[in-house]
């Protein structure tokens, strides 16, 4: 297996990235944004279409979605809303309660202040909302609309902040892509199942993946097939390998065409994988027309380049181009063809419990994720919307987003510094063996479990089991490898455990890593080594 | 059809209804609740196990669920979480961020006070909550927490509040009973079908239905069957009739046994089922073995009677005593057996950006329903769950919100009033006629469309589309009956428009009735009648 470079994202920029400059002066030309209660969402506007008219449109995917996808007509109630906009009209249409009910008067969020921001909002960074901001002009966004009923697709408001990020991180190469907000990427990827997968189909993943992808498939006929990885993520060649040699009879099912993959900071392994690779892998779904799912929770926590102990941290990037620039390229931003649904999440940038998040696809996935939302879902909580409007939008505007992503960052780098270098002082190298991961929150632990004085004789799950047992007895919770095997019934070779840096304090992770390795040496019967020794 | 009475509650008395003092001496007894990150909630123990001893178990209905259901397991990962409870324990097991890095430091929600008051939050009903409260001892619940990852059944501090408050107003008749929260009953809808109904399946319902229920089944190949109503709602006399004379052939599908149905304040009808009537529905379900979808958003907006016009108005409930005894009975109040899944919503008592409801039903149900969460909605919005329990729990406490209740029952009551007298003055009575409602938010007009001119030279579909056409050029909005028809293909032989009191204000609701009444005589070509006259 090569060795990757830390980061290779220097052959590739985004051409003509859409500039935070060029946002506020594209706002500034369209006009105040007026958008009332449940109303639709010009989201072609917010792209600002004619910068786009020179890029190809997306292929069409109607021929591979669902029966169920496909006969969702829109909502028979919604349609009566165009005649809304009627002069004069008074509506005893809609069953809104009306705002004057809603028992919250005002909501304020005291949130961190970034150098760049738009707005000031009072010295402590609060953030102030009443009932009526709209009427009063206050605000493009109040209680009275968020708490309301809303479209599928979220709020225009916070949706076109959220359409614009997309286009300066990503500006998608070909033309109608579009963004739905989604309530999270664990529900888009079952809402993306139920437009495109048939019982008795398979999606395509990583061979270690996420097991709760693994565990919303399989119930409704779904299964997982796996594809090979190394230290870079998902392997191309792998990937071409099993569709070429794709046997229907065998696997009973057809030919897979829909991959799903976490490209950066992968859960369970840590991979990110480099640009080079990407490329491959989007030429293999070209050779064999995949429709790529993109889960990209991790996305902005890829870290510092790791220059090993001791040695002195290299000083995070100056500007948001440097920023932007230093981050690997997405599918999204590679996607000539339009066969990319990207998933994107506010999960581990800003928090899980705002259960809001978004997709971009083409514009025809993106409007039937929508009606399947409007009649399921309904849209992303308003509380939710209204906290990330205030934040995102009213708050830090663009670029104080970008400074938060650097912050975030900048003390990822620092906690998964804190693991290498327990790892590095605490671990038995001839047992476990591991590459510093660039993104994400997880370390991705190798135990070579040949190495049990009973091999043999032994099976991995037996040395998998003692040593998690053991890890128990001596205080530390690590998950087993196994766990995350995607494909059902294949054998693992090779055994790993799967530690976070993300949620515990600097000491905990030190201290727990010293117990795994006290574990390790228990189970596999090898000497204490010297730090250990003095500590017990 | 029967003149229904206005209320006939007085035959019926929930049987040891829990009372506000007694879940306050329960709670006392039961010490402080701690539930930290995502812990799993006890529900048994907020309903107070011994006191339902005496009743009998629920159904089992793993027989009529779904392979999709049946076969999907718990998450592997969450299998995990039994170990955290390992004293000394340091995790770096689950993948959760930081709280850290939460970009939130401090909520803060205005909200009215009521008379009853669990804790004064300052003068003006503003509740804090603040990132790390829980450890500062100062709440149950905050920050770092609701806006951490959380379980599919929401946070155990607000399940609580749900549990209680369900026992208050229903004590269901059996003993497994259980809630889990939701993330709005459209979802909540969506997810039964998926638990409860195949391809080819049909689903029982008012022949005037939501129309949002019937465009969520088709696309899962789920027809809906028509039953037929009248003034009080549903008819037990023709569900036992659809069922007993079930044509599987003809239907192309086997017998049903789902019910959907809004018994209270139906949507469109507005129709209220009595007591007598849900007794007679409940037995038809026992004859024929249904469970029953009980859709109750419209629950608490059940209005004082109605006296006509200008007669004062009945005073309000004088204590939560006569309150609830006001209310009709819930399907869930009579379930002996453990056949109803009740769905309950925020909606419309608080407000429906909240994207937060529940389901009471059988355990096994609820179980099932959680885990279906776990991989999909994963929980409701924190943000959405921090301010109900700031409001609810610390807030206004169980007596506030029935004070609440009493409140918004008040002014719907007068809003009801305000359309109805509006349809006394402005509505030509030999063509449109109206039962009052007894609750929700809709007027169900009834036009005789055979009084139309060119009758019988034209088809009911034409008049509707007439006089739908006539309101808007007169602006105003109101639905058309055959929108909310649920069984596709049966052709109506009545006509009706709905019309809400919910959203306008009212001088609104009056000019848009005057306006239909304006729409109707042109239509229908009869006088303008004196009023109209003197304002054209």
């Amino acid at each position: 297996m090569d060795v990757l470079p830390e980061s290779d994202t220097s052959t590739f920029t985004v051409p003509d990235r859409l500039t935070i400059q060029a946002v506020a002066k594209r706002r500034a030309a369209s006009g105040q944004l007026i958008a009332g209660v449940a109303a639709p969402a010009d989201i072609a506007a917010f792209k600002g279409r004619t910068q786009h008219i020179h890029k190809s449109n997306a292929k069409r995917w109607e021929s591979r979605m669902t029966a169920e996808a496909m006969s969702r007509g829109g909502s028979s109630l919604k349609n009566a809303a165009k005649f809304l906009k009627t002069p004069g009209l008074i509506s005893l249409g809609g069953g809104l309660p009306s705002a004057e009910y809603f028992p919250i008067e005002e909501m304020r969020f005291a949130v961190p202040r970034m150098v760049e921001q738009r707005n000031g909002h009072g010295q402590n960074g609060a953030n102030n909302t009443g009932k009526y901001d709209m009427v009063s002009g206050t605000s493009d966004y109040d209680i009275a609309t968020a708490l309301q009923y809303g479209q599928g697709h979220g709020a225009a408001q916070l949706l076109r902040w959220i359409v614009e990020h997309t286009e300066v991180v990503h500006d998608p190469p070909y033309q109608d892509w579009s963004c739905t907000m989604t309530i999270g990427s664990t529900s888009a990827f079952e809402m993306l199942l139920r437009m495109f997968a048939k019982p008795g189909d398979w999606v395509l993943s990583e061979e270690y993946t996420f097991p709760a992808a693994v565990e919303a498939a399989l119930p409704m006929g779904v299964r997982v097939a796996a594809v090979k990885m190394d230290e870079g993520g998902m392997l191309a060649s792998s990937l071409d390998e099993v569709l070429a040699n794709w046997d229907e009879t065998a696997r009973r099912g057809p030919k897979p065409f829909l991959l799903y993959t976490v490209p950066t900071g992968q859960n369970p392994t840590g991979s990110t994988q480099s640009l080079a690779r990407r490329r491959e892998i989007y030429a293999v779904a070209q050779k064999h027309d995949l429709l790529i799912l993109e889960d990209e929770p991790y996305y902005f926590l890829q870290m510092q380049p790791y220059t090993g102990p001791s040695t002195p941290d290299p000083p995070a990037p100056k500007s948001h181009q440097e920023f932007l620039t230093s981050l690997v390229p997405s599918y999204l931003s590679l996607d000539t063809d339009g066969r990319v649904v990207r998933l994107d999440s506010f999960s581990k940038v800003i928090a899980p419990g705002t259960r809001v998040g978004w997709i971009t696809a083409p514009e025809e996935i993106c409007k039937r994720y929508h009606i399947h939302s409007d009649l399921s879902t309904q849209s992303p909580s308003g509380a939710s919307q209204l906290l990330l409007f205030k934040l995102l939008e009213e708050g830090w505007g663009h670029g104080g987003y970008l400074d938060w992503l650097v912050r975030i960052r900048m003390a990822y780098t620092a906690r998964r510094n804190v693991i290498l270098e327990a790892c590095e002082e605490f671990l038995p190298k001839e047992i476990v063996s591991w590459t510093p991961p660039q993104a994400g929150m997880f370390m991705w632990l190798k135990v070579d479990w040949k190495e049990h004085p009973k091999f043999p004789g032994i099976e991995p799950e037996e040395v998998e089991e003692a040593l998690f047992q053991a890890n128990i007895r001596r205080g530390t919770l690590l998950m087993k490898g196994s766990w995350f095997v995607g494909e059902k019934g294949l054998k693992a070779e090779e055994m790993f455990f799967r530690a976070t840096y993300a949620a515990a304090p600097s000491e905990g992770i030190r201290e727990a890593v010293r117990r795994f390795g006290e574990a390790v040496r228990e189970v596999f019967g090898v000497g204490m080594g010297e730090v250990n020794v003095k500590e017990m």
